[in-house]
């Protein structure tokens, strides 16, 4: 039996060890944490866990998959062939089902991964590594698939370092998490996560798909990176903002607005505020939204170019000649017209599964899949051609 | 008429200045400095810079190819775009032909560069950066396509730090300049270069084609990084070793042997050495060479593994299953069986032009063209979708 399917049916077969393990963890953390959430195991999330691990072990391998495949005019057989990256190294926070599930991603793309969680989680992934290696060992496979350092800090200077022989860091987090690894590791980094993210109201657009649009992207999840963070408005569109977010106001969603838009904007005095430059390019997280007006298409651009940080961004408009613009001109991991940036998610686009959301743009952009855990070698078949 | 043609044309009209800012450059520059040719500008070579920019302007464009197409079950139209990298930070030292290089290169894809050049060569990148501005500006084009940093050494701190707002930054050049680049970047390092490049020929081989492809691997141009470091020669072949590397005398190559290699080898002695362990995992980028006996394909493989700079690594062999198993298991960008890692080149690779090889994993393995330059976007177009 495959390691995923053992595994996805040992995690239920322990689940007493791993919530008792949990309960250490949770009892040292205050409830009121707005980590306690995402550092709780309970029955059901383990469940959902295992059906995740099945879920993965059912995608298609990304390994061995040709790219490229020609015979040179020397005759040299050249192939240019999916191998895993190696080892990945991924550092994250106080979420023990991201123990699972980057074990899980790492390990049906062929890598071995080594893990540095969140000290608030110790006891939860030592039991959870500790079961993973109790599967390995009954699969046959070599326990060194799955590697978790110690949980205090220090840890994680070797591995920035290097000295834990990765290929990649993946860090998962905040974004001062971010920033250290981004600062401190000698080893390519793969940045995931911050986004500052902008939906743009041309002067020519559908009300109902604004509306819908504009609430889904902000309150759909708050927490997310693909939530909506700047409204920027075109200067026609004003007269018409106080509908378009009238929904807003029964989430409690702050709006930051320049002058043009507070003077114009009829909405809840208590949740109403002049926007200051600090409320343009921050990643919200929250019930909060500021809203930029511009005169142009051309300034929404120049804009979102001096605000974004290249993860999501979205044209409202029926206009096709904005539209291309817009979509053609924004640099960012993707961009949308016409619906909500809610989508930019592994699962969504059919990756089948997600290790995070890359906001560089090398190697990977966007969300990353299977395939994007894999580089590729060059195979060359000769029968003794040299070179002149 | 397009700029690399324009460019190709100018700078043989006004090679008189690009030859005369070059010699200032050589007058402070012993003959005898190894350097010396790679800063040297001769007419014929001018010319051969020029006849290099027209083949990179005709080869096909990287940009807005589609990698993906699919319609999302909502109705989502999901399309993944190449886009180019954005700035490409090159680090290189004293080589005035990169510095055409490079700029053809990333302007065909799309980039602007920013190139810290060797204070070597300042002055004839001076006048080659100054002669590119003056084509851009007279085809309509920005300026800030190409900018040259001053070449002091402290120019290039804030290029690693991130202060020039470059995407990604490549180093050609020394492994002392390519270790000081990975050591202090926080951007992100495309890694070229550097191969301890082994071949190992098996118990079962074809005398010719092991005379052959060592002869060139070795001897082709030594101080290239494809070229052979370390010959791995299972104990069978030990007896036919002396007939393998007589070729090799005539260009006075030094062959480092393990004891067994070194006791069965006929060779003059004033080019024969016993190894030690600095022979191994060494680049000589010179006439020398070791040899490692192993009496196993096993041993070869951990031999290579502890080794390689994951570069270039061969099998000479007629055994199909020996070839598979080395072609499948060892980590490099190119593994070839049966002929010279000579081959490991964008241009024999059909890449057309290549700005480099690069051994690491992310993003791009082995010779760099046009493609590995860019990146790609996605472009999600809706007609009001939300997210549930």
């Amino acid at each position: 039996m495959s390691v995923l399917k053992t595994l996805a049916s040992a995690l239920l077969k322990q689940k007493t060890n791993l919530l008792e393990a949990n309960r250490k963890d949770l009892a040292v953390m205050e409830e009121s944490n707005p980590l306690y959430d995402r550092l709780l195991l309970t029955e059901k999330r383990l469940q959902d866990i295992s059906n995740h691990l099945l879920a993965i072990n059912t995608l298609p391998s990304p390994l061995d998959k040709v790219l490229e495949k020609r015979t040179l005019p020397n005759g040299l057989e050249l192939t240019k062939v999916t191998v895993p990256l190696g080892t990945v190294g991924v550092i994250y926070e106080a979420r023990p089902n991201v123990t699972f599930d980057v074990f899980a991603l790492c390990f049906k793309s062929g890598n071995r991964c080594v893990l540095k969680g969140g000290s608030d989680a110790k006891h939860s992934n030592k039991a959870i590594v500790s079961l993973i290696h109790d599967v390995l060992e009954e699969c046959g496979v070599s326990k060194e698939m799955i590697r978790l350092l110690p949980s205090d800090r220090d840890a994680v200077i070797p591995l920035l370092e290097g000295k834990e022989d990765v290929d990649v860091i993946i860090p998962r987090g905040s974004h001062k998490l971010i920033k250290f690894v981004r600062e401190n590791s000698r080893v390519p980094v793969i940045e995931t996560g911050a986004g500052i993210v902008h939906t743009y109201v041309d002067k020519c657009f559908d009300p109902t798909i604004a509306t819908n649009v504009i609430l889904n992207a902000k309150t759909r999840r708050v927490s997310v990176c693909n939530a909506l963070d700047t409204l920027v408005v075109h200067r026609d569109v004003v007269p018409s903002l106080t509908a378009l977010l009238e929904p807003l106001i029964q989430h409690n969603v702050h709006i930051y607005a320049d002058k043009i838009a507070h003077h114009a904007l009829d909405y809840p005095s208590h949740l109403l505020h002049l926007a200051t430059e600090e409320h343009f390019g921050t990643e919200f997280l929250d019930y909060k939204m500021s809203i930029k007006t511009v005169s142009s298409l051309e300034e929404a651009l120049s804009h979102i170019s001096n605000h974004s940080s290249k993860h999501s961004e979205a044209i409202i408009s029926t206009d096709p000649t904005a539209i291309e613009q817009f979509l053609n001109k924004v640099d960012a991991a993707v961009v949308y017209a016409n619906c909500s940036t809610a989508f930019t998610d592994g699962g969504e686009f059919g990756l089948g599964a997600e290790i995070g959301i890359s906001t560089q743009k090398l190697h990977a952009r966007g969300p990353m899949g299977l395939q994007e855990l894999t580089s590729y070698k060059w195979v060359v078949i000769g029968s003794g051609q040299i070179r002149s």
